[in-house]
């Protein structure tokens, strides 16, 4: 019986993300999906993102959180359409809200949407939002073996991004067994490494990026 | 119709979770739900736990994750009663799962049960497991803004301890910040600040829990 009731909620998700799919294609924007635990660097990771993309892409960013709007005034403050999702206690977003969210924002001439979800490593891997692609961050104060406990996440991901990496010589992380477990989960991944706080690695990152979307256009 | 369903959900949670205070009230143990976000150290956090009350309490560990075991068995490995409970995608620990646990574990004599839920600041604090207290662990990389973006968590929480205070002077935590926040939330909170790698605070913690489970015995 509650089995039956999640399937529903899951199918009823599956729709909507659907749509947003097909609003996303007619705009020609591509979506991104940022997933990672609470403290992980999501926010500042947008804020460099967009730095890095300026004079090449035209940016949206949907911020989501339980609570509170401090986010998406950080990116509001830049000049980039923002609007914030409050789930009201819920831990992920669903299709849903972001498909009120893609109504709301003026989309006109965007090429990049990026949707932040909940911090969290489960759920949020489970909805899809009609995305192209799924990203998550993996901070080094987290640990190497988060692959081992959050699977989904780690296996669901296109792209992981390891952030704080200036952090690495005060902490036991092994960069070389994290990598290893993760590839094996998931083959196709790819691996980016850096540091919102010395800006170490993000060039390489929003290169990447610049050319996946333009490739998707 | 759905938050019908929803509210069946924790009203069994409930029902439960007194079956579970109930039995550990008979048997004289104080049990503790730990909470935190993947990666803030709650293992570690639990393993310095043993060491400090070693001699003076003897404590049975529930460890709660997705998938996997490797928790349970550095826990075993010290001599500890431990057994996994895996939720199989789940992002939080229900009291019907630590009820199984709870009757399966060797529990004569433990006069405290520690449970380590899932990494997660948000769906644990909604599920009561029959805990006398609810602690929880924020890392200092995590930052000193998580109290807005997790409310209940902050909140519902009786302890609060700040992990890898050894990492401050590489961060732009603000510890008065964080304090300040928190105390605005929840003023009886209590709040311990440690590094379980240099060990710094956590005689403080141990100290004040081996008195609080005596207490209550």
């Amino acid at each position: 019986m509650e089995i039956e009731v999640l399937e529903g909620v899951f199918d009823a998700n599956e729709i909507i993300a659907r749509e947003n799919r097909a609003l996303l294609d007619e705009l020609g924007a591509f979506m991104l999906n940022l997933m990672a635990s609470p403290g992980a660097g999501k926010t500042s990771f947008i804020m460099k993102t967009l730095e890095g993309v300026a004079g090449d892409l035209q940016v949206a960013v949907i911020e989501g959180d339980i609570a509170g709007k401090v986010d998406s005034e950080r990116i509001a403050a830049t000049g980039v359409p923002a609007i914030q999702i409050n789930t009201g206690g819920s831990c992920h977003l669903e299709a849903k809200q972001v498909n009120t969210a893609l109504n709301r924002l003026d989309l006109e001439g965007a090429q990049l949407v990026i949707v932040e979800n909940v911090g969290n490593l489960v759920c949020p891997a489970e909805f899809k939002l009609g995305e192209d692609l799924k990203v998550m961050i993996l901070s080094v104060a987290e640990g190497h073996d988060k692959p081992i406990k959050y699977p989904l996440m780690f296996s669901e991901s296109d792209v992981l991004i390891v952030n704080k990496i200036d952090l690495i010589p005060h902490t036991d992380f092994d960069m070389e067994v994290l990598e290893g477990t993760v590839r094996k989960m998931n083959p196709s991944v790819e691996i980016f490494k850096i540091s919102c706080r010395t800006g170490e690695g993000l060039g390489a990152w929003t290169e990447w990026l610049k050319e996946r979307v333009k490739a998707s256009g």
